[in-house]
C-alpha cells in the first residue's frame, strides 16, 4: 500500500475551471486536507475523509498530509487557484525540507490549477497579455519594505501587475499605501481592475484608473490587476474589454 | 443565429490539463482557428471546420475569427497554455480595437488555461511560490533594450522569474545575453530550471545553477524558471524538489 500526496489546485471557483487531472486525484484519494472553504468544495463520498483546517496553520496541515501518506493514505491537499501561487505547495516543501528523511522519499506531486489572476484577466479581456509580475500584498510573512520596493521596481520595469491578498480586516491600511506608491510611480490614467470572486455567481469586475481607485474597492476575495503604461480599454455597450498589446515599439 | 468568439487555452499539452470549460466551448463550436500544432490537438467531427494558420499571422487569424462570428459562426480560437499569456487573446482585442464597430458588439469571451510556467513550476515543486514575474524573451515585438531593463529590475526586486520563448533558430543569441545579464545581477548558485515540453511524453526538467547554465539548455519548447535568492533545492533519490519559501524574514 503506497501512500502519496497530491497538491491540487481547484481553480478560482467554477466547476468548469477544475482540471480533469485534479478531479482524478480527488476521485482516487482517501483523504482531503485543506482550508475549510476549499475542502467544502469537495463532494463527500464513502471512503473519503475530509480534514478541514483553519487559515494560518499551513505547516501543521502539511505535516498532517505527509504523515498520513507515510501511513499509506492517498492524500490530496486542496488549494484554490493554483497550488504553486501563494498557496499550499510551498508549505508542503517547507515541511518536507524540515521534516524526517522518510518524507523526501514520498510520492509528492503538484497539479497546477487556474490561478485567480489569469481567471480575472480572462474575464476582463487580456490585461496580462504582455510581461507582468505577481505580488502578494500580505505582509504576514514578509516585511512591508520589501513589498514597497517590489512595487516601485515593477512600476519602473513597466510590468503589468497582479496583486493577491490586497486587503484584510487585520491589514486594512496596506492596500491604501499600495495605491499611494503606484500614484507616485505611474500616470493617473493607468488602468486598474478589481476582480472579485472571479468565476463564481458573485463575480464583479470593476475597471477604473489609478486616479479614481480607492482602498475600499478591494477585499480578501479580490484580485487586483494594474495595467502597464500601454494597457488599453475598449469602451462598448456593457463591460469594456481591457487588454495589453503584444508590441512595444520603443524602449518604454 | 448569434455567432461568438471564444479564445480558449488548451493548457501545455496533456489532456488532463484541459479545463471542462474549454472543452465545452470546443464541443459547441462550428469553427476552430489557430496555429497549426494547436488546431491539430482538436478532434475532427462533423459540423466542425478546422482552420489552421501559420505562426506570426496572429492579426489575420484574429480578423478571420471575428469576421466568421459576425456571420453567425461559433468560433473557438485555440492557444496553448493560457490565451492571455503571450498568446491569442491580446491579438483578438487589438483587432477589435482597430476593426469595424460591429466587432465591439460581438460576444467575445476568453477562457483561461493552464499556462506553461505554472505547469513547469508544478512539475518541479513550487519555485514560483512567492512573488514572481513573467517575461517573454522574444524581441520580435519589442526592443531588446526593454527586455534587458526588465531583467535587471526583476533581479533587483528579487522576483522569481519565468521566461517564455527563450530561444529560437531566428534568435539564437538572446538567451545567452539573458544568462549574461542574470550572472551580473545574481549569485552563481542561483537556481535555474529548464522545463521542456511540460506535461507531454517528451517532458524533461533540468535543475541547475546560473553558473552551470548554458544557452543550449533552452529551445522554443522550453520554459525557463529562475528562482529568487531564497529558492531552495531539496535533494533526494530521483528528481529534486525546487521551491521558494513563503516567508522572507528581512528585507532582502
Amino acid at each position: 500500500m503506497s501512500g502519496w500526496v497530491v497538491v491540487a489546485g481547484l481553480g478560482p471557483g467554477a466547476e468548469s475551471l477544475i482540471t480533469p487531472g485534479a478531479q482524478a486525484a480527488i476521485d482516487a484519494a482517501t483523504d482531503i486536507v485543506g482550508y475549510i472553504p476549499y475542502v467544502r468544495r469537495i463532494a463527500p463520498r464513502a471512503g473519503l475523509t475530509l480534514h478541514e483546517s483553519d487559515n494560518r496553520v499551513e505547516m501543521e496541515r502539511a505535516a498532517h498530509a505527509l504523515t498520513m501518506a507515510t501511513e499509506g493514505r492517498r492524500v490530496v491537499v486542496v488549494s484554490s487557484g493554483d497550488p504553486g501561487v501563494f498557496a499550499m505547495a510551498s508549505a508542503i516543501f517547507e515541511a518536507v525540507e524540515a521534516g524526517p528523511e522518510t518524507w523526501r522519499a514520498l510520492d509528492i506531486r503538484v497539479l497546477p490549477g487556474i490561478t485567480a489572476m489569469l481567471a480575472a484577466a480572462a474575464a476582463a479581456g487580456a490585461p496580462l497579455g504582455h510581461d507582468f509580475c505577481c505580488i502578494n500584498l500580505s505582509d504576514n510573512l514578509k516585511p512591508w519594505a520589501l513589498i514597497e520596493r517590489r512595487l516601485r521596481l515593477a512600476a519602473e520595469a513597466d510590468f503589468a501587475m497582479a496583486f493577491y491578498n490586497p486587503r484584510s480586516k487585520s491589514r486594512p491600511e496596506g492596500f491604501g499605501k499600495t495605491l499611494d506608491i503606484l500614484r507616485e510611480c505611474c500616470e493617473p490614467e493607468r488602468v486598474i481592475l478589481f476582480a472579485r470572486a472571479v468565476s463564481t455567481p458573485d463575480q464583479a469586475i470593476r475597471v477604473t484608473t489609478l486616479a479614481e481607485a480607492t482602498p475600499e474597492m478591494a477585499d480578501m476575495r479580490t484580485v487586483v490587476l494594474v495595467g502597464s503604461s500601454l494597457t488599453r480599454v475598449i469602451a462598448r455597450d456593457g463591460a469594456p474589454f481591457v487588454y495589453t498589446p503584444r508590441s512595444v515599439t520603443e524602449a518604454g
